[in-house]
């Protein structure tokens, strides 16, 4: 092959290094307003009024929206549950909703009308926790959702409705009999585990830019999922589909935040008061306070034979959703499903709940649900293992899934070697890590982690068309969203792979709902494979063409014609592309447009849900050094290990890998969401912490196999969202190594760990 | 049919006589510089130096481009010879020809800046007309035009290259013995004709706004012909095609001249220099110095038999094409290949010439050729019939086509009753002309006239596409052009018919070649047919598609499910688009795309070129009313007949035709470019005469019929070229009938006749 398994430089690399590339922040339009947002102060209350009189009297002031003008079709949006106004109706749900929009000439009107508005609430008992949501009598953060859809799931899940309730999404996942299982087990271990809400900061906040031309409604998006995106503003708006065109240009990282409506149609409906096109551009505060990582307590219930063989299983996970549910329940689903870890335990029952809160609404972010789950699993299967005083990687090895084995009925078989990956990570991690001894007050420990997560899941189909002009260049068209991740590179690759031409010569449309074919969204690691197979299709289809045009040139058969370096050969001739192009088209012209269309497939034998395209696998060797006295950890050395079936491009792969565990040691040592008296206190880049370069450990390893089992092109899988799993648990594994203290819950302040040290002495002197 | 034969509203009706319609003057962008050319004063000339470095130095200027600083990969463009530069290089060939061009902030810094370029000429002299250009001798307009290649053409026709010549292009076409013929002919006549060079004058003068992205170019243009745009800039600029992105906003009227290259390649290259976007918008003024329709001689020379048959016939056409061959050869060849007439004459010669002169540049015009064809070829049918004192009817009825007869070998047959026709415009015509007698000095006359064009010749293939969306709202994507001329409309019905829903469930997707299925370009009249076939293809793909989703909702066979009125129908069940697609595609959701390629077919019995797709029609019946003392004339009364095959949208079929006549008015009776000095004198609104309201004939009446022998959709064929066809022969026939006078000449300015009066009373004295 001679453009895939090269890392070929990234396409959109010099435009953005140089600054060439264009963000939705960065385009310019003759009119173009500025849209502001005016925000509740209070987490939970009833609007009694507003006036927004005075502020759109403001000069520079166009429009100001609130729901006394705001004239939708629908006024509620949400990709599970139509739970989120466009601006607040009847009470706001968190402090940060959104009550009004203002769009004005330049940002200091906009400011200065926000200033303006006056609102009188009512203040209602702020639900911060899912204890809070959870308790007898709880006020009700919404009183009666609307339009509950649940995700799509397999064999052994339902989906339970609570009414009245602030239970958002209850996701259940039964197999066997779990009560028989701890019956016939040895020993039975409960544990319960804590993860912190994250922010997925992307680099560009949410930025949009509507424009309402008649009854044609423009939108400019940094989006991951155009098309939704399209859908959902239809809604609103009560437009035809065909009437809404969505454009994405450059976007500046996604992780998930960018899913759905942000503050598009709140853009839309300023644009179409004010006619004129409305630029909203979140601030990194706004971002903040718009979507975040779910919350998450973890109860997992396990019953063991003597030799750590895990029998049965049963897991509790409540994830705080926030205000609205967004893809809350998508995630719960998920987090439900990977709860239970990749044992083959015959007795499980899971239960996953969405819980309505007052606090930033939460939802997709890199790893949907399953680092969350993972810490859970491999903490709880490392304390098993130490309680019944067994090697625990010994015991991970006895109860990890076997490549082709079944992780749930119906599901894709397990596609790579786990237990190989595990005694790879034990071998090269030690090889890794620091001989010398600890000195001073420091202690040092080893850990080990192996967690997977089903990929690509969210995503079931996609459509993809390659165009080659009759001068032999060639250009494809997709859905899929580069969000940094490198996908555009990855695609380019492939059709030129597809038709041997040099990567350069083929190029990307821009993506445009109006033209662009129909897809479903960025998400789960999915568009190398999903989005990757139609491609491949798509650029195999322009080749059959390309050949049967090439074999009426030659006047031979298609099947003795043979398409290699660009040359078409047959009948003892050999011509370019451009060459056959012209030849076939002749004064007629024209072009070869080849589509392609991949949907997962059903697995006939089980009637709901798709398998997973791919496995996505995690394994990390974490060495921690504490300070005794401080509680201070850092991650001293990672060894991150992850199978990409097949790499595209191998840089980009190790990009994805490397980035993935950042995020990892982010969740792991630093973030946290934290709210006091129902407001978030730590929604600034000065008071949030994320990893910086200097929190990267000094040895800092990726090994990505090629096994080849993926479903994509190639053999590849997606990857990228596998190298957090391991994080979380692989250190809190070392952090017991280190100072014989289980850490139950992340980050790993030094404050946490200082007091779980304090605890644990004093708990020994007893 | 429901949507078919109905004059539903113009889709871009509203947008238009509001003033929301965005035209490319419209567009704005910020940085968006203006951009102006300089001309050049002298007829032919060489330049010897430019300097342009007091120019380049101004505020405001940005850049200014001549030939020193000209960068591009091939200088040269043109659709049949690359003879026009981008800027000129050796030498200027016609006073208007684009020396240099600024591109500043504004326009008055634009306007500064040409002010201050110097340029030397060295003047040769000047061939403005085809005798100096054919004179033994004459300097050469281009000492050597590149690229020449010539249009397609069908069975009996060549074209013969002259080496160091002014003639462009030379067609030929022969059948039978022409020699033999007029041996055997009972009369020989000859008769010369000459037809002026009219301006299209589209109310949007030609605009275009480029911006270079880096290496893309992303042009927005007032272009009937964006993909061949598309590759000329690709071919000038070194690009992939898949580079050039041309993008079509609404354009107010082509009639031709708005086919090729115009300003887009000088704001092109502005925009490379100044790193900004560039537009240049000609005025009025600019659009009169860039293209014209070719001024033409005729001489027809007829063998025929004592009862008016023709047996022979020899043509010469020479065209004046002015200084760039533009589409000067294929109008040629169009001119040439029609200029025997719709007569079944067994022995033919034409000869037709593109004669280069130092005048502005000639190309198509609505009727390509044809009207000054049908002028010659018409008149003299009718002089003739004088000549043998015969009645001219009954001559063109007995010398006619019938319906099904060949107009040359290996083309369309006649797919219309012309004799019925000339009937019928014979008939109506006296129910429409004035019955008082002619008062005071004034004569009144009557003349008839019957033409035909082989429509949609020069567009031989077309894409399109149809996409279903998820809520059953329908857009069709196509490469054709909406210049005013309602093909938007009229494809919207279309894909409403195929699909029984209303047309307002229909959209057309913006044009814009980065996605637009590829077209060749909007002219001949091919739209509604050969773009029309593509769609109902693209439409019948979608709805074989759609019902294929629908027996599988409803569990039966597709040959079970039946289609109408938005409504599927079988095993018991009906259900509207929208709920087939969202029960179809379900969770994964998707779209549907039908695909649709129309391509002219050839005659597998002539080796040679393509049939035409269809035959329009153009007669009409005159009556004038002339001022014997000042040779004043004025068309009363007319009546103008053509035949639609099948109308899709009534109304805009009687604009087309209606207009077309007018067009044919404007020439019969005002326009003609004057040029003295080597200069062009009547380039202005001022000077040049359009027809106005008031020159349209107190009864105008327009006939449409529908004989259904179209090859488009529902027998359809393209029309609104037609009515121009039959207005000069049948007003000069009427002039004779009134005054007795044959005017060879058009168009009849008063002095015109008068002097025709003066010289036939003079040689009755004799």
């Amino acid at each position: 092959m001679s453009s895939i398994g090269k890392s070929v430089p990234r396409a959109d690399g010099r435009d953005k290094v140089t600054g060439a590339a264009v963000y939705t922040g960065d385009m310019a339009m003759p009119g173009l307003l500025c849209g502001k947002v005016l925000r509740s102060p209070l987490p939970h209350a009833r609007i009694r009024r507003i006036d927004a009189s005075r502020a759109a009297a403001l000069p520079g002031v166009l429009a100001v929206l609130t729901r006394e003008n705001l004239q939708v079709a629908e006024p509620r949006y949400g990709a599970y549950v139509k739970d989120q106004p466009v601006v607040a109706l009847d009470k706001v749900r968190y402090a940060g909703d959104v009550v009004a929009a203002v769009a004005a000439v330049d940002e200091r009107s906009a400011a200065a009308g926000l200033g303006q508005i006056e609102i009188e609430y009512d203040e209602l008992p702020a639900i911060m926790t899912i204890d809070d949501a959870l308790r007898e009598g709880a006020p009700l953060v919404h009183e009666s959702p609307e339009g509950r859809k649940a995700p799509e799931f397999g064999a052994g899940a339902s989906h339970i409705v609570h009414e009245q309730s602030n239970v958002c999404f209850h996701f259940r996942y039964e197999r066997g009999n779990v009560d028989a299982g701890f019956a016939a087990a040895d020993h039975v271990f409960e544990d319960a585990f804590e993860f912190p809400s994250a922010q997925h900061y992307p680099m560009e906040p949410h930025v949009s830019l509507a424009k309402f031309d008649g009854d044609m409604l423009i939108v400019w998006s940094a989006t991951q999922s155009p098309f939704p995106q399209r859908q959902e503003l239809a809604r609103i708006f009560g437009l035809s589909l065909s009437r809404v065109r969505v454009i994405v240009p450059y976007v500046g990282g996604g992780y998930g935040a960018k899913s759905g409506v942000k503050n598009e149609a709140i853009a839309a409906a300023l644009s179409r008061m004010a006619r004129r096109p409305v630029r909203i551009a979140y601030s990194a505060e706004e971002t903040f306070r718009t979507l975040c990582q779910p919350r998450a307590r973890m109860i997992i219930k396990s019953g063991v034979k003597k030799d750590g063989t895990i029998i049965a299983r049963q897991c509790q996970l409540y994830l705080n959703g926030g205000a609205y549910a967004n893809s809350g329940p998508s995630v719960t689903e998920k987090a439900g499903y990977r709860a239970h870890g990749p044992y083959p335990i015959p007795n499980v029952r899971t239960d996953a709940y969405t819980i309505y809160t007052n606090t930033v609404p939460a939802g997709a972010f890199r790893g949907f649900g399953a680092p969350q789950a993972a810490y859970a699993y491999d903490s709880h299967l490392e304390m098993i293992a130490r309680r019944l005083h067994l090697d625990p990687t010994a015991v991970r090895l006895k109860n990890l899934l076997g490549r082709g084995d079944e992780y749930a009925a119906g599901d894709t078989p397990i596609d790579c070697d786990l237990r190989g990956a595990l005694q790879r990570v034990a071998a090269e991690g030690a090889k890794h890590f620091t001989l010398e001894a600890a000195k001073n007050s420091t202690k040092r420990g080893r850990g080990l982690a192996a967690a997977v997560k089903d990929g690509g899941g969210t995503n079931k189909a996609a459509h993809a068309s390659v165009k080659i002009l009759i001068d032999g260049s060639v250009v494809y068209s997709s859905g899929s969203v580069e969000i940094g991740q490198g996908m555009r590179t990855v695609f380019l690759q492939m059709v030129a792979e597809e038709l041997t031409v040099p990567v350069e010569r083929v190029q990307a449309a821009e993506l445009d709902t109006q033209y662009t074919p129909f897809d479903k969204g960025t998400n789960a690691s999915s568009a190398t494979t999903v989005m990757g197979l139609a491609m491949q299709q798509a650029a195999r289809d322009a080749r059959t063409q390309l050949i049967a045009a090439a074999a009426s040139v030659f006047g031979v058969s298609a099947d003795e014609v043979t398409l290699s370096d660009g040359k078409l050969s047959g009948g003892g001739k050999s011509m370019g592309l451009h060459e056959i192009m012209r030849r076939r088209f002749g004064a007629a012209e024209g072009e070869i447009v080849g589509r392609g269309y991949f949907k997962v497939p059903r697995n006939a034998a089980v009637p709901l849900g798709y398998p997973s395209p791919f496995w996505e696998i995690g394994f990390g060797a974490a060495e921690v050094e504490i300070d005794t006295e401080t509680g201070e950890t850092k991650l001293a050395n990672y060894l991150s290990l992850t199978d990409a079936g097949k790499m595209i491009n191998p840089q980009q792969c190790r990009g994805q890998d490397e980035g993935a565990a950042v995020f990892g040691i982010g969740q792991t040592f630093f973030e946290n969401l934290a709210y006091e008296n129902g407001e978030l206190m730590n929604g600034t880049l000065i008071d949030y912490r994320l990893p910086r370069f200097s929190d990267v450990p000094e040895n800092f390893e990726t090994i990505i196999l090629e096994e080849g089992g993926g479903l994509g092109p190639y053999g590849a899988k997606g990857m990228g969202e596998g190298g957090i799993l391991a994080v979380a648990p692989a250190v809190c594994n070392a952090v017991e190594d280190a100072i014989g203290v289980r850490m139950q819950s992340v980050p790993l302040t030094p404050e946490k760990i200082w007091r779980a040290m304090k605890e644990a002495r004093a708990a020994k002197k007893k």
